[in-house]
């Protein structure tokens, strides 16, 4: 399999991961996104959305979007499971998943802060204001979820990784990136650092690439 | 089950479709979100994020985030199947899903629009140009992906409804409210067009609850 990947895309971040939990060695492409690589004809022939990460199968199939790609790897590679056995449980780690997924990281995206500064003259300060926002707004729904959520140990859910572990990571690197103060999501907090201590997490981070 | 909605929210949106095509009745409660209800105290003890929808599960259980909501009804209730058999097309299925759930909604909802008319002082012409520009962006994507696509037939995947016109509907009415001209977009149109001679499409738009 070929991972088309950025190592600092937090999406192709996900699936690293996760390509590490499983085991699952593959040959990685890298598309340099601040040179945009990924807007390339031959690449938009394989993505004509023009992001990465995208998983290229041995027969040829080409999967796109990192969550599709990682609950493809949890169906053909169930060794360690990824999501929970019942589906109550299953839908509790997709929706935290996704709380990051789609309300945090797509705010945040390159092109978004692109269009900020081109179309929106938004200052440097401003975008970062705005990079923060919507990482402190999912944060303190997601730490307050964690709070709750009896299914909660070492990890978001339970004492396995899981889906969300998997979308966190790379969530709370960009927050540290950019100065996010984490101290009032020691939930967050402390389950990143469980992560880490995981070879595949630690592995699968961009200054490893 | 209690379903927690507002009538103009796509992601409250896509769950009236999947239950209505699952032939499932639940009891709606509506978040006036305009008037600020979901960010009522006893709002947030369900949800903590204040996002529609919420489903509450008969043993008091709490689902959020609607593709979350929305597998594990496929997963309870597997009666048409929202998903298809085979994991690489599963993947692909969840792809064109996610484009909409990640990569345009989540850029136009009302908590960003209130953001860019607040801090950024946009107009309402920027605001509505920042709509439209993310729509087109997301829908050229998926118009080449669809064109590309074996599978597709009379909707995103075969001829039957899935997961990705779940998704696709509620995008085009709001594509439609922002008057983006549906014209480059044959494909999205003729899915869109053949999902509401389905009754549980068309029963489930805005202007019928």
């Amino acid at each position: 399999m070929i991972l088309y990947g950025y190592p600092m895309s937090s999406a192709a971040y996900r699936v690293r991961i996760a390509l590490a939990l499983k085991g699952i060695e593959v040959t990685t492409v890298i598309k340099q996104l601040r040179r945009g690589e990924q807007r390339a004809k031959d690449f938009l022939q394989v993505n004509p959305q023009g992001f990465v990460p995208v998983l290229c199968l041995d027969d040829g199939q080409v999967l796109t979007q990192s969550l599709a790609i990682i609950e493809y790897l949890d169906e053909a590679y169930p060794q360690p499971p990824l999501l929970p056995d019942t589906a109550p449980d299953r839908a509790r780690v997709r929706a935290l998943s996704l709380l990051i997924a789609c309300d945090i990281h797509p705010l945040n995206n390159l092109r978004v802060l692109q269009y900020l500064e081109g179309s929106l003259s938004a200052a440097q300060g401003t975008r970062d204001t705005w990079y923060r926002h919507w990482i402190e707004a999912g944060f303190e729904a997601l730490e307050q979820s964690l709070g709750r959520d009896p299914a909660r140990g070492r990890f978001c859910y339970g004492d396995a990784p899981s889906l969300a572990d998997v979308c966190l990571v790379p969530q709370v690197f960009n927050a540290r990136r950019y100065s996010v103060d984490l101290a009032p999501f020691p939930r967050i907090a402390a389950i990143d650092a469980a992560c880490h201590e995981i070879a595949a997490f630690a592995g699968a981070a961009p200054e490893k690439q």
